[in-house]
C-alpha cells in the first residue's frame, strides 16, 4: 500500500498523479474501518480525502501553514503528515487526538474544535509571515456549514484587506452537521449550479478573489486549481464541491447521520451499541414537541446541532415553524431568542455547554439588559460530557452565572428539570438558563412542587447538624453519599441541600445554618473559579463557618479519564469524608 | 416649529412632503446646540435624521417596529417619539439616555449599546410576531459600520430563511467610528457607485432582496423606497446612501473626530474642556510606536476603536503596517493576535472592557489552549469607566479571570502598567491580558523590577499585622488609606499587598498571612461575583482567617454616580475600616 510508505508531505510528491486516486481509496479504507472500531467525525474526513492530498501534493508543509477549521476533516491530513499508524492500526487508534494539534505534529498550527475560525486564525500566521519579511502560503480550510458563523464571516471579510498571501479552500458539500441554514447557501448553490460563473458572488463581495472546482474529489482538478493559487499575491477563495461521506453508501445517502458516528457494522452500517431509552435530549423533545401542540408561540431554536435536544429530521418536520435552526450562529440564536420573547413568544435555545461560550456578549447584552423571559438549555456542561479540550463542558458557571439578571438553575433529576423547563417558558420575568446534569439522567418519578418564582430558595432535604454539605446538580448524589460517610465517622447526622439556583444565595437559609453548624461543603461540576462555591465561601467570609468548596481545577484537560480527574479534584464521597474530618479535628 | 409640536408618530403623519425637510433642519439645529452643551454621539444622528422622519412618516410605530443598532442614531427617533423636550430643553437634556431604551418608550424594544445586534434581535420580534400570527412590519436599522461584526453577518444570513416580513435598512455614510476595514466596504461602494445595480451584491449574496436609494438625506426619496418595502412578506434590504455629520461642516469634514463629541463651541467646533496630559491611551500609543520602530513584528490591532490606543490617523499612517484595524469584528481580532503570536509576531490588542465580552469563546478556544503569547490590554474596565448600562467595565475580572492558562494582570500606575507590558510583549509563554485601572492616571516615577514571569508573587508593600488588605488595580490606592485608618483605629499597623496577578493566587503569601493576621480585606474594580475575591475566601475557607470582599454587587446600574456606588457597595476606606472593626470586635 502507497499509505504505508507515507511518512509526511515529501512522500506524497513522489506519488504519480495515477497513483493519487489510489492513495486516496487506501486513506478511505483505512478511515472506515477505524471509524467503525473506534468511531469519530466520518462524513467530513471522507469529502476531504482528494482535497487533502492535493494540498500536499501542492503546497510545501509546514513552511505553507494549513488551518483546518473545526478540525471534522483534519483526518486525512493527520495521516498524510506522519501519523498514518494511527489510522491504519488498531493498538495506535488512540496515539491522535480528533482534531488538529500542535503537540502531535509540525504539520498543525492550532488546537482546534469549534467552527468558524480557520480564516481569521490564518489571517494572524499570515499577517505574522508579513510582519516577518517571510514567504509561504498560508490556507485555510473551511467547510461551507462553518460559514454562516460570525468569526469566519469577520474573517472573510478581513482576509480582503490583510494584503498578502492567503488561500481560502471552502470545502463545500452542501451540509453543515444537519442540513445548512442561512440565505448564503443559496448563493453556493448557485455557484455551484454555474460552475462558479454566476456575477453575485457571495466571496467576491466579500472583497476575495475566487476560483471554482466543480469536481472537488478529483485530485488532478483540485492540484491544478490549488497550483493556480499558489504563491498568491493576495486573498483567494478555492470553491471547491465536494461529496460529504463519499466513498462509503450509508454515509453519502444519511449525511447527517454519518456526520459523527459511534463504532457501527460495517457491512450494515448499523451502531454496535444502539443507545436506547430516555435521556435530557430526548425528553427536551418530548416536553416540547407537547408543548408546542398546545401553545403556538413555543418555539425551539438550535445553532447547528438539532439533535441536542432530540430533534431529528421527523420531529424537526413535526415542530414546523415552530423549529428553528439558524445554522451555526450562536451568537444569532440568542439575539433571535431574546427578539421573539420582547414580543410575546415562548422561545427554548439548546445549546452545548462548550458552545454557548461564543456568547457571553449578547446574552449579557442582546437578553439579560431587558430582561428578556428566553429559556436556554445547557447541555453537557459536566466532567462526564465531552472529554476533547476543545469541548468541554466545564466553564459555563463561571460565564452565565455572573451574568446580573440571569437565573440559572441546576436541576438533579429529570423530575426538576422538566418542572424548571416549565416554569420557565411559562414565565415572563426573567432570562433563565437551565444547566442539566452530567451523567446517567436521574429520574426518581417525584412530583416537583417547588416554586420556582421564588428565586434562590435552596431546600434542605436532609436535615442534620454540624456539617452542611450542598451538592449542586449532577453532585448532588454524592453530596447525599459523602453526608452518608461524614455521619458515620463523626456520629452526628449532616445536613443535605439542593442549592437549585447557581445564580443566587439563598442567605437566610446560610445564615440559619450558623446556628448549629460549624463546616459547610460546596460540590460543583465545573472549574471552581467564579463558580458557585466560592460565593459561599465569600458569605461565610468573615464568619467562624468553615466552607469547603469542591469542583474542578481551572485546567485545560483533554481526553482526560472522568474517575481520575474525579479523585485528582477531590470528588469522591471518601475523600471529602476524610477532609472534613480534617478540619473537624482541627477545630 | 414643527418639532415642537411632534408628540408623537401620528403628528409626523401629519406634516405635507414640503414640511418635512423644514422638519429635519429644526432636529438638525436641536441636535447641534444639544451636542454643543451636551455631548454624545454626533455624526451618525446627523447622518440619520431624513431616514428617521421618513421612517415614521412611512410606519407604524410601536405596532410596526424599529430596531436601532448601537442606537448611536437613535436621537432624531427618540425626537419623534415624544421625547423632544429632551432635545429641545436644556433642564431635559437627561431626561433620556443616548441610546434606546424600552423604559422610556413603548417606540423602542431594547437596550441596545453594543454594534451588530440590530438584524438578529429584529429576526426575533419578527419570528414572535409570526408565531402569533400577527401583522406589522419589524425595521431593523444598522450602520455600514457596523456591518462587519459577526452577530451582524450571521443575522443578515439568517434573516433571508426567516421567511416573513422583515425590512433591514442600511444607515451607509461610508465610516465606522473610523474608517471602515474589510472587503465588504468595496462592495458596498461598487454598489453606491453603480447606484445599487452592480450585479455582484453581498445582500443579495445573502439571499437578501434589495432596494437602493442613492439620495439617502432626501425625505421624498426615502418615503418612496420605505413605502416599496413596506409589508413585504419576506426580508429586504434597503440600503440608503447617507452622509455623516450631515449639515455641520466640521463634522462632514472630519468624520471621525464628530462621531462622539465632548461639549465644544458652536462657531468654531473646538472642544469646551480640551483633554490634555498623558493617559493611558497616549502612553499606550507612544510606547508601541516606540517598540514598533525598535521590532518589526510588533502589531497593534484594535476592533473599530483605534483611538482607545491613542491610534489617531497620523499614528495609524506611522505605524503602517504594524498597526491593524480588522473593523468592529472583536472575535477575529482575538483569533488574528492568536495567529500572530503563533506564528512569531507580537500583537497587542486593544480594547473596551465592554466589548471584550464579544470574545469569550475566541480568548479560551483560539488563543488560551494553545497559550499563544498575544497581549490584550482592556481599558475602561472600572467604575470609572462609562457608566452607560450598556457599556459598563465590570464584568471583565469574571469573564477573563476563570479561563486557564489566561494571565490575567492589573497594574496599579504607569510605571508598572508599561513594565508589564514591556514583559507581555517580549515573553513567549503566555495569552497575557492587563487590566488598566480607572480614574486618573497615577504616575509615582518609580522604577518597577518586578520579575512578572514568576506567576501570582504578590508584593507585601507595607508590612503589618492582624489585617491585611489586599487592593487590586484601581484600588490599591483605597487599600492604603484603608489600611491608614484601622491603624488609627485599632493601633496596629496592617498590611498593605498590591497582587498584580488577578488570575491567580500567592498561595505562599497567603498562608504566611496565618501566622500573625486575622483579617483579610480584598478590594476590586468589578463586580464581586466570579472576580478576584471570591478566589481568597475559597482559599481561607478552611482556616480561621477571616475574609472581607469588597467589590461591586453583581447588577446592570445605568449612568450613576460614581462616588454613590462606591458608598453603596462599602467602598470607601472609612466604610471599610468600620467593617474591619466590627469583625474585630467580633472575635
Amino acid at each position: 500500500m502507497y499509505i504505508e510508505k507515507i511518512n509526511g508531505p515529501a512522500d506524497v510528491k513522489k506519488l504519480t498523479l495515477e497513483e493519487l486516486p489510489v492513495l486516496a481509496e487506501e486513506i478511505r479504507q483505512a478511515l472506515l474501518v477505524r471509524a467503525s472500531k473506534h468511531g469519530g467525525h466520518f462524513g467530513p474526513n471522507f469529502g476531504m480525502v482528494e482535497a487533502t492530498i492535493a494540498m500536499h501534493y501542492v503546497f510545501e508543509s509546514p513552511k505553507d501553514k494549513i488551518v483546518y477549521d473545526v478540525s471534522h476533516q483534519s483526518y486525512p491530513h493527520k495521516m498524510l503528515t506522519g501519523r498514518k499508524d494511527a489510522y491504519l492500526y488498531e493498538e495506535h487508534y488512540d496515539d491522535v487526538s480528533g482534531y488538529t494539534n500542535p503537540g502531535e505534529s509540525e504539520h498543525d498550527f492550532f488546537t482546534v474544535g469549534h467552527t468558524s475560525t480557520s480564516v481569521s486564525l490564518a489571517c494572524g500566521l499570515a499577517k505574522g509571515r508579513d510582519l516577518k519579511d517571510e514567504k509561504g502560503n498560508v490556507i485555510a480550510v473551511i467547510g461551507d456549514g462553518s460559514l454562516s458563523g460570525g468569526e469566519s464571516l469577520e474573517g472573510l471579510d478581513y482576509a480582503a484587506e490583510l494584503g498578502g498571501n492567503l488561500i481560502i479552500v471552502v470545502n463545500d458539500n452542501d451540509m453543515s452537521i444537519a442540513e445548512n441554514h442561512g440565505g448564503l447557501y443559496q448563493n453556493l448553490k448557485l455557484l455551484r449550479e454555474t460552475d462558479g460563473k454566476a456575477d453575485c458572488n457571495l466571496f467576491r463581495a466579500m472583497g476575495l478573489d475566487y476560483i471554482y472546482v466543480n469536481e472537488g474529489n478529483n485530485t488532478a482538478a483540485l492540484i491544478e486549481a490549488f497550483q493556480k493559487a499558489k504563491d498568491t499575491d493576495h486573498a483567494v477563495v478555492v470553491h471547491i464541491n465536494t461529496l460529504k461521506g463519499k466513498g462509503y453508501a450509508p454515509a453519502e445517502q444519511h449525511k447527517e447521520q454519518w456526520h459523527y458516528n459511534a463504532p457501527f457494522d460495517l457491512k450494515t452500517g448499523m451502531p454496535l451499541y444502539p443507545a436506547d431509552g430516555e435521556d435530557y435530549s430526548s425528553v427536551t423533545r418530548d416536553y416540547l414537541l407537547k408543548k408546542m401542540k398546545e401553545d403556538p408561540t413555543v418555539v425551539a431554536i438550535t445553532s447547528g446541532t438539532p439533535t441536542v435536544m432530540g430533534f431529528t429530521e421527523d420531529k424537526r418536520k413535526e415542530a414546523g415553524r415552530q423549529f428553528v435552526d439558524v445554522g451555526i450562529a450562536e451568537e444569532t440564536a440568542v439575539a433571535l431568542a431574546s427578539g421573539i420573547a420582547a414580543n410575546g413568544g415562548k422561545p427554548v435555545y439548546g445549546v452545548y455547554s462548550s458552545f454557548i461560550q461564543r456568547t457571553f456578549d449578547q446574552i449579557s447584552q442582546d437578553l439579560c439588559i431587558d430582561k428578556n423571559p428566553a429559556t436556554i438549555v445547557i447541555f453537557a456542561g459536566s466532567v462526564y460530557g465531552m472529554n476533547d479540550v476543545t469541548h468541554l463542558g466545564l466553564q459555563d458557571m463561571p460565564m452565565l452565572g455572573n451574568i446580573p439578571n440571569l437565573v440559572y438553575l441546576a436541576p438533579t433529576t429529570k423530575e426538576e428539570y422538566l418542572a424548571m423547563l416549565d416554569w420557565s417558558v411559562e414565565q415572563t420575568e426573567y432570562p433563565v438558563a437551565i444547566k442539566l446534569p452530567g451523567g446517567a439522567m436521574i429520574s426518581d418519578g417525584k412530583e416537583v412542587k417547588k416554586d420556582f418564582r421564588r428565586l434562590d430558595q435552596y431546600e434542605v432535604t436532609r436535615k442534620g447538624s454540624k456539617v452542611a454539605v450542598i451538592g449542586l446538580g449532577t453532585f448532588y448524589g454524592l453530596a447525599g453519599q459523602a453526608a452518608d460517610l461524614i455521619g458515620e465517622k463523626t456520629g452526628t447526622v449532616p445536613t443535605v441541600i439542593n442549592p437549585y439556583y447557581i445564580t443566587g444565595l439563598d442567605e437566610e437559609l446560610l445564615k440559619e445554618l450558623k446556628k448549629d453548624h460549624d463546616i459547610v461543603v460546596t460540590l460543583e461540576d465545573g472549574i471552581l473559579n467564579g463558580g458557585f462555591g466560592e460565593k459561599i465561601a465569600r458569605f461565610y467570609g468573615d464568619s467562624d463557618m468553615k466552607v469547603l468548596n469542591y469542583g474542578l481545577k481551572k485546567e485545560f484537560i483533554d481526553r482526560y479519564d472522568v474517575k481520575e480527574i474525579l479523585l485528582e479534584n477531590h470528588l469522591t464521597a471518601e475523600q471529602i469524608a476524610d477532609d472534613v474530618m480534617q478540619v473537624e479535628q482541627k477545630r
